[in-house]
């Protein structure tokens, strides 16, 4: 793979000279179109020491407008990213649309390095590798162009480049006592970056390979790369949108797993105040012991306008400390999420060690009101499952407690609720004419919520269906629930909570 | 000052059965109007140990709406909060327009608990006050609502509460070995807080006592408060705004600082090339230097249009690594940054220890384009100057080096490039129909100018004039500068770095 990287190309200095101009104006221009367009550019820079990485990237500062191009170089995580599944440092710098973000150092680094140092085996490695592919395909399926060069140098070269850096004084900081650890175990770092490009070289995100012996080769190689992957790019996205066939859907099964649910499920008065009392009592020490453990936690709440989301949380919130959980409602985006993947902002949310955050509607909208109204595109809320089921696996993988509530009414009872509150004075603002138009959806909210509930059913994430045609009932069966979650997280301490 | 909070008030729990329906409907009403309103409310709970604190901010989240209720408590600071200016941590969290933040510890904590332990003298005590008062008056004159609550016990009433507390085996966690300590003080701790409540409770943020011996009585009245804090302000904000009538104005002096500037200055091809080298070469060392003693930087950039701050900008960052510094441009504001004091967004990118953010345009905007232009009112950008100062003396004194650039040209330099530019293919983008009325309004931004610069121009952090109808005299000019001012910051090693 790396042999046609150590072909000794080299550009001379005047054909440098004549192609530089042309590229710097080129990319500033092509820059000055993507600002108008409807899609980051991720760049990856990773290889082999001191083949022009860092000169590369200073270079592509110089040549293009720097106020529209943020470079994130990545070293030991901070303690507030620590506490995060590991993804959480990158996505909190993904270039939103129109932007350009260099990776020096990436999601590539640690996997590869640990790898190398015998810290993990290949079986982790590979692993690795199949998640940084999910994560990139959820980028590149929501358009990103994602970009990556590996700077290559072949043994010989990579040695007596170092010894030229070394020679001189004003390059001289610049190797570092890793560099060299790093060259010693040069034959292992090739092998297993091989195995990582092979295996991450994607129709959609391929390896670019760069010869990196010669700067001034390796500079105008780069900047084409860039300018034409760019260029191709917005070409597409300016021609005719050709509809993307959606994959074939299974036939509707008229009998759907929320028809199994039995709604007349209730609680006496005396019986709801016996047992809310006993498991609010619960998780209030649980949710201490949690926090003094620093395992987080993440419930969330979906399920029909009026089913009692609200009231479950209160009931839920009123055993916690208000300083260790946060509320989220989800309702429009801003213009900071609309300009990032529809994920991001919910790794925003991400709790710290031994905190809560609670969703009230989440993530799961792509695939409920967003399908259901149009919102979404059907591959756009098609493949939304599997990046879903991905995103929960990172947040469970990080020992992070995940329970999901679908919280159960009927149609009669919506109603009801709905009247109630227009009776109720300061609930009659939660009555709004879209809540009676979405009434009429009801048939198409069940099939996306059933088809919700079959692909992201998970092991590791299940879902939980609270019947609330009964508030008492439904409030007790889910409090019930996320004790038994919370014991369960904390007792089970062979759960990786990796840092 | 405490003696009206050790009165022995109670309420009965009949007059609180009457009474707490009524305020929690009250409040959800007054949460849900304050959705739609255009200012911010912040809560703050500070005061004795065991007053019911926390039993309070509880409640509140039980009464109200948690999903548009956030309470932030602050432990000791994570690493990337260190690495910045002690406020940053409260800025980065402060509520949206519309929306309530509960502050349990805040900006007041520190400087109390540092001088009840002796950490430091009365004197800093008010010199912290006096920054508090500052910081305060500029969110209040944005808009904010503070509301201060000081929960108070006497000396004896504290022991009894702390002794109760560890006697019941379900509160015994709640009392630390910190309760014990802070008891022992508790007179010392009495005296310096009064002087803290005194110094800060101001006609537009004052503290408001609370006697926390009894639940009942505490519950109500910091109900009732919040209440009635929040319906005033929204019936203000309805009836019909008074202007505020501006201070008097200095009459305008036709001869200004920049007219002292000689703008024929300007340097041969030989000599830029020489210099250029020369300054370059030295920022890359004083940069990486800087790197590694973690001392940050904030380089920022006015003039006029055209004036050639993209040049400077990029000539100083050619000398820097591009892992080290980020360029950000100022345009719009995204919509959560229209939510916030309008120096929230320049607080989002202060940069981490040892790194550096060079704004192409910046918060002086407020006095220079929202105030020639008519989008701030003329109170909102006369305060601004203080606002500013404040903001400034902050980061001087986190050690972050802070160089302030005006780059000026004159009115026919200005015409000559932007006919140029019309010449150009990848710089014809630059001009814009705003750019040439720019120019008609030319005379009422010099005078901007020269305002701001007369009352922003401080000690800590003067203003640098680039004479720039020269480019390349002006480039060599700024890079000297800053080569100089990372020079001083370096040696400087008095600097009060806190962290």
């Amino acid at each position: 793979m790396f042999e046609t990287a150590e072909l000794g190309r080299t550009l001379s200095k005047k054909e440098y000279d004549a192609q530089e101009p042309l590229l710097r104006t080129q990319l500033l221009e092509v820059q000055e179109d993507l600002k108008q367009a409807s899609f980051p550019v991720i760049i990856i820079i990773g290889g082999v020491d001191g083949a022009g990485k860092s000169e590369t990237i200073n270079l592509l500062h110089e040549w293009m407008d720097a106020r529209y191009l943020q470079t994130h170089a990545f070293g030991p995580p901070t303690d507030e990213e620590r506490e995060r599944p590991q993804a959480w440092r990158f996505w909190r710098v993904l270039p939103p649309r129109g932007r350009i973000g260099i990776f020096f150092g990436s999601w590539y680094t640690r996997p590869i390095i640990d790898c190398v140092y015998g810290v993990t085996e290949i079986a982790d490695l590979d692993s690795a590798l199949a998640q940084i592919n999910a994560f990139e395909k959820t980028l590149t399926d929501d358009g990103a162009l994602i970009i990556k060069f590996w700077f290559h140098l072949s043994k010989q070269a990579q040695q007596k480049r170092l010894r030229g850096l070394v020679k001189n004084s004003s390059t001289r900081w610049r190797v570092t006592k890793t560099d060299w650890k790093h060259f010693k175990l040069y034959d292992k770092f090739r092998g297993v970056s091989e195995r990582a490009l092979r295996t991450t070289s994607t129709g959609t995100s391929p390896w670019i390979i760069i010869e990196g012996t010669d700067e001034r080769y390796r500079s105008i190689t780069v900047g084409n790369h860039i300018l034409n992957l760019i260029s191709k790019r917005l070409a597409e996205n300016n021609a005719t949108r050709i509809a993307i066939a959606a994959p074939p859907r299974a036939q509707e099964d008229p009998y759907t797993l929320l028809d199994t649910l039995d709604l007349s499920e209730s609680l006496t008065d005396a019986k709801y105040k016996k047992l809310l009392e006993k498991y609010q009592g619960r998780l209030n020490l649980l949710s201490r012991e949690a926090k003094e453990r620093r395992r987080s936690a993440i419930l969330l709440f979906e399920g029909w306008d009026a089913a009692g989301k609200g009231g479950i949380i209160r009931r839920a919130t009123a055993a916690m400390d208000a300083r260790d959980y946060q509320v989220i409602p989800i309702a429009a985006p801003t213009d900071e999420e609309r300009a990032h993947h529809y994920l991001w902002r919910f790794w925003r949310h991400i709790p710290r060690a031994g905190r809560v955050t609670i969703f009230d509607r989440t993530w799961y909208g792509r695939v409920l009101v967003e399908r259901v109204e149009g919102f979404a595109t059907e591959s756009e809320w098609q493949r939304a499952y599997s990046e879903i089921v991905d995103f929960e696996q990172q947040l469970r993988e990080h020992g992070i407690l995940l329970l999901k509530f679908w919280v159960h009414i009927d149609m009669d009872e919506q109603l009801r609720r709905f009247e109630a509150r227009q009776l109720t004075p300061y609930k009659h603002y939660k009555i709004t004419p879209e809540d009676l138009r979405n009434r009429e959806k009801w048939h198409d909210y069940e099939l996306a919520a059933n088809e919700m509930l079959a692909r992201t059913w998970t092991e590791f994430a299940p879902w939980h269906l609270i019947e609330a045609n009964d508030k008492k009932f439904a409030r007790i069966k889910a409090l019930k629930i996320i004790c038994a979650g919370f014991e369960e997280n904390l007792q089970n301490l062979r759960a990786p909570a990796r840092d």
